[in-house]
């Protein structure tokens, strides 16, 4: 018997049809003789009407006020989930965030947790009862609701397993596990059993919508045992864990792209100590993320130097840039959004080496230039013309021997 | 300077539009020099809406978890007059029953309110902070929602204004104030400028729907001035306050019609003691509330009783008192639902005496026969051919003189 938190999402719970399919395999869960936390989302569709209303009133809606909104929807799933399961005869009862007791900073909209009691939930589990907990929810010190941002449930789901020391924590959702790579892409991809909590952290970095950060983060610090499973359809879902003997066999695990990057690159620069400077601050203070920089090697004291922006922010990008490049003197400025970023990710890099060396000479096979280069310990990522994207995905997938069932698999 | 609470109901934030007006009306009310507390009710149809969906779920929701469910609606409605306060630059903060300190005892989805803290209002007022309150809702002990039942944000009012010792509660409605009966039916009619609470009271109880009968009573008990006033209109409304010399003025405040009365007859009941317990015990049993009560002079040891019942609880009571009839004997049942009670209200029925002949001597002039009379200190009813009301209301209205502009105003 183990005690097991439950999480699904807004898809999961988005009709009446929908809550009742989660309180059937509640009822699985508890018949299989499972200690049981459930924490819901809002019915998909619901954030986004109050998001709507809020704008229709004030262009601008205060973010406390936006909380105390949003906060409703959550409140709405777990209060229909309780009645199904309590017309159904199980024991179930609602809790708000602040019930739970998550208690946050005060950063309304995307708050951080800053601890969980759970006070109420040990005493419902005590007397065997089904807690079903808000998700995305919690109160600041002053006991004002806050919400905690995109993929704000995931993360109260992890939170309250670290809390209870919960067997595991098992997220519902769309998809039914992580992949090797986007079956859309590579149609050969394969579901992870297991994943370690690093590589979980660059895959979601790199774009993999499944988990976010956060929650990966968090669930690591606490060394909770995070499944990723569907809730559409039976069967095991991929562990997102503690590194082991068995990943670090596999050189690579997974294979992404990202197609949300663009490229600035400033030619003819005068090469002088403090230009980086001038130009990476104003971005910067902008809030725009520099994910890759690059210098050429300088020919008669000019050099080129390229980086990458998210694409949303490219506009905003080349407006500073071209005043800086003015100042500083700089020959022109070039943009382009057709690139992507394929990458490679695996914890088993730490122990092989020539992954690299691989990589480029996989892309070179296939006639894909490289444009930028940056490397962790346990990924590597290349800048190519995004027109290659696919065909890079494809062929790293099978090179790496991601395409049979091989190693990572038991 | 004067304390405010204003109360809105559903009709009066059921929209965006209508959210824009409310604002308005706030800032009007700031501008005047006013402190101000708003309560709100939840976005009509919204309640509806979110009642629906429960019984999708379930047949018979959990009352807890109804409670849960409900309360959402005046938090969205709470948030969004906040935040258009807020993006008009008006320093304006929603607060839930809870963050309110409305403390309940736990009869969910029908709480009666225990005390109120206002601890969060009283800071948010000398901060120059204007409160948003949500209504129809609190916590109990354990701090679980509960909700106040049906006219439950009136009482969150009333009660606020009572915590806070407040000048006046002014409930904004879709009627511009208390009629001396219903235009509908008397076109004659007239808004009242001031009505006692005991009038009031009486006039719920015979079924005008503008205040409930617990909010008059908390009213009253703590002597809060209550205004109702239209949300869509400007003027005037009427004042629910303490009897004063000008109410006693005038003998007769209001004419109201009752039609949702039935009225049973036991004919033949053999006139021994105890038979009125006989019948009366289960139909109480069974939470059927009787109105009125008459009993025949006696003829040979037979008596006929007749009785009046709420009509939705017609057929329950018939079948309860076939069987008694049985049992004790009587000749038989009559029944009809074709009646109405007409009624009189006023505190001057105290020092003015003969209001009940005359009433009398105004129907039998209309040719309208009288089945059944009760009194008290303010109120004459009398049940009457459901036919005659509308005639019976207006010729009462105009032989107490309520037709022309009277006594009560100044």
């Amino acid at each position: 018997m183990a005690l097991i938190v439950q999480k699904y999402g807004g898809t999961s719970v988005g009709s009446v049809e929908r809550i009742h399919r989660v309180a059937e395999r509640v009822v699985q869960a508890r018949q299989a003789g499972h200690d049981l936390v459930v924490v819901l989302s809002a019915m998909s569709g619901e954030t986004d009407r109050l998001v709507r209303l809020a704008h229709e009133v004030t262009p601008c809606p205060d973010e406390r006020e936006m909380d105390m909104l949003l906060s409703t929807g959550e409140r709405v799933a777990i209060a229909l989930l309780a009645m199904d399961l309590r017309g159904r005869g199980i024991n179930a009862r609602s809790f708000t965030g602040r019930q739970v007791g998550i208690i946050t900073d005060s950063s309304h909209t995307k708050a951080r947790i800053a601890r969980v009691t759970a006070e109420r939930i040990r005493e419902a589990l005590a007397g065997g009862i089904i807690p079903i907990v808000a998700g995305f929810q919690g109160i600041n010190e002053r006991s004002d609701v806050t919400t905690l941002g995109r993929g704000g449930s995931d993360l109260t789901a992890v939170a309250v397993a670290a809390a209870l020391k919960a067997d595991r924590c098992i997220i519902y959702t769309d998809v039914d596990g992580v992949y090797t790579a986007d079956p859309n892409i590579v149609p050969s991809a394969r579901r992870l059993d297991k994943v370690s909590y690093e590589e979980m952290l660059e895959l979601a970095s790199l774009g993999a919508k499944i988990l976010q950060s956060r929650s990966v983060e968090f669930a690591a610090r606490h060394g909770v045992p995070v499944e990723v499973r569907s809730s559409f359809k039976e069967g095991q879902g991929t562990l997102v864990t503690t590194e082991d003997m068995d990943m670090e066999r596999v050189v690579v695990s997974g294979v992404t792209g990202d197609r949300h990057q663009a490229k600035i690159t400033i030619i003819g620069v005068p090469d002088r100590p403090g230009i980086a400077a001038r130009i990476f601050g104003p971005v910067a203070e902008a809030n725009i993320i520099v994910d890759m920089i690059i210098q050429n090697v300088s020919q008669a004291e000019l050099t080129d130097i390229s980086f990458t922006v998210p694409r949303v922010d490219l506009g905003k990008a080349v407006t500073l840039v071209q005043r800086v490049a003015k100042e500083i003197e700089a020959k022109s400025v070039g943009v382009t959004d057709a690139i992507a970023k394929v990458s490679l990710v695996g914890v088993g890099m730490r122990s092989h080496s020539g992954v690299a060396a691989r990589m480029f000479a996989v892309l070179s096979r296939e006639g894909v230039n490289i444009m930028m280069i940056s490397t962790s310990e346990i990924k590597i990522s290349c800048v190519i013309d995004e027109k290659y994207l696919e065909l890079a995905m494809r062929a790293l997938h099978a090179a790496f021997g991601l395409d049979e069932a091989s190693g990572r698999e038991e």
